[in-house]
């Protein structure tokens, strides 16, 4: 059904936000060892923004989008791409079942991060900055412990908040105000004794450049994880991130509230 | 053949080059109105990295990009889209090949450009930064006189060369080397008399965010002009987009020779 001159290799389910997406396909390419556009992945971002939340559907135990997850699983499929990535950790809550109907490889953003975290630390504590979704599905916790590391969970309610507060921050495209709300999230992180903090929601991976202070914690961006992964899988080479884009504020010109933005979380 | 779930709205020709592609994509996310992921275009990228190079087709005089870039309009059409964007300049020399073969709409970033020229500047000079295959296509010279508007090229061959050594430079990952040679251009353009400068290349959208020194010019990214024009077609709100990512040397950190990137034109 498609050309095989521009049959892509990597399918891409974007839009779980798109800003996440747009900053996975940045890292991807940025990460891509090559000189010339013809050394980059062929590949195809299906941007799926309407899909229904992730976290709701989770809390509230049900399955609203894993229907259109695996409709965007097959598009994938029917144009003919060998590996498939999500840069959206929430959605990984329904890997089994898109994965047992996927003839591409899905490649789970969870090992992506245990591999990274595996070039940064031998053993130690990792506090996941992650949606609510994704630390009730559990599957952080479950790979974590399994690769020899320790959950760390801080125990005041506000480091969640700060996080929550951070995604929607992001979604909502005001991301200096994100970052600050991460480095909030990291200092509780710290003091709740973790040695690295996983930014366990690509939402936060379009902040981890704007970090100016992560409180010595060794960071791990899962968005940069992935891509390093995919690339890894598909044979190209990859390099460091060299300058990753960092967004500044422009004065007098964030039209959006900071309570509008945390009414959209 | 696609779920109307997940169905795209927007179809875009990307990886012309990859990185011009990526800052399209966040260009457009960064410049819709939205505080939720459900405000957002609903869009796929088709992302062609391995198509023929442009310019050397239409300076060699032949059309060996148009049989993959109808493919690729194509295999968009046949996913639902109701409009296409191609974010490449030098692409739109096939365009009318291209549009008579589509069934949605495919938006010239041309009339984008034109459209962004009208709301900045009411007459003058404007001086393309753009490759040697935009330039012999001419379609620019053509809608710039149209819409009453000078075209401006600057005498000395120092000009073009800075602006194929941007272009070569972004492709090569180089981004704060391009912004030096692109600013390097726009001085030339100024002594030339140019009133407005058009970034007529969308590798030299990359670098927008990061020139320092724009010489007095009024300065047109072709990429976000075309993001607005393809929110704008399709009925989503459009804002100036609150911070673009700027890129920064990281010391000691860019394996990328200029002379390696010279090579890589």
């Amino acid at each position: 059904m498609i050309d095989p001159g521009i049959r892509p290799q990597l399918g891409i389910i974007g839009g779980l936000g798109p800003l996440a997406s747009a900053d996975f396909y940045f890292k991807l390419t940025r990460m891509t060892e090559a000189l010339r556009d013809n050394e980059h992945v062929p590949a195809v971002i299906l941007s799926v923004p309407q899909l229904p939340d992730r976290t709701e559907a989770i809390l509230g135990n049900h399955d609203g989008p894993l229907a259109p997850l695996q409709a965007a699983v097959a598009t994938l499929n029917a144009l003919g791409v060998a590996c498939i990535a999500m840069p959206c950790n929430t959605a990984h809550h329904w890997y089994g079942q898109l994965a047992a109907n996927s003839r591409a490889e899905i490649i789970h953003i969870g090992d992506a991060v245990m591999t990274e975290i595996r070039r940064s630390l031998v053993r130690g504590r990792i506090a996941n900055l992650a949606t609510r979704g994704t630390l009730v599905s559990g599957f952080y916790q479950d790979k974590i412990s399994a690769a020899g590391f320790e959950h760390c969970l801080p125990a005041s309610n506000e480091f969640q908040e700060r996080v929550d507060n951070a995604i929607a921050l992001v979604k909502a495209g005001s991301i200096v105000e994100a970052a600050t709300e991460t480095e909030r999230a990291l200092h509780l992180a710290l003091l709740a004794g973790a040695d690295a903090a996983l930014l366990g929601c690509t939402e936060l991976s379009v902040v981890a450049a704007s970090l100016t202070d992560t409180n010595g914690l060794v960071v791990i961006d899962s968005n940069a994880a992935l891509a390093r992964a995919c690339l890894t899988r598909l044979g190209f080479g990859v390099q460091e991130a060299r300058g990753l884009p960092t967004v500044s504020r422009l004065p007098g010109h964030d039209p959006l509230p900071w309570r509008a933005a945390q009414r959209a979380s």
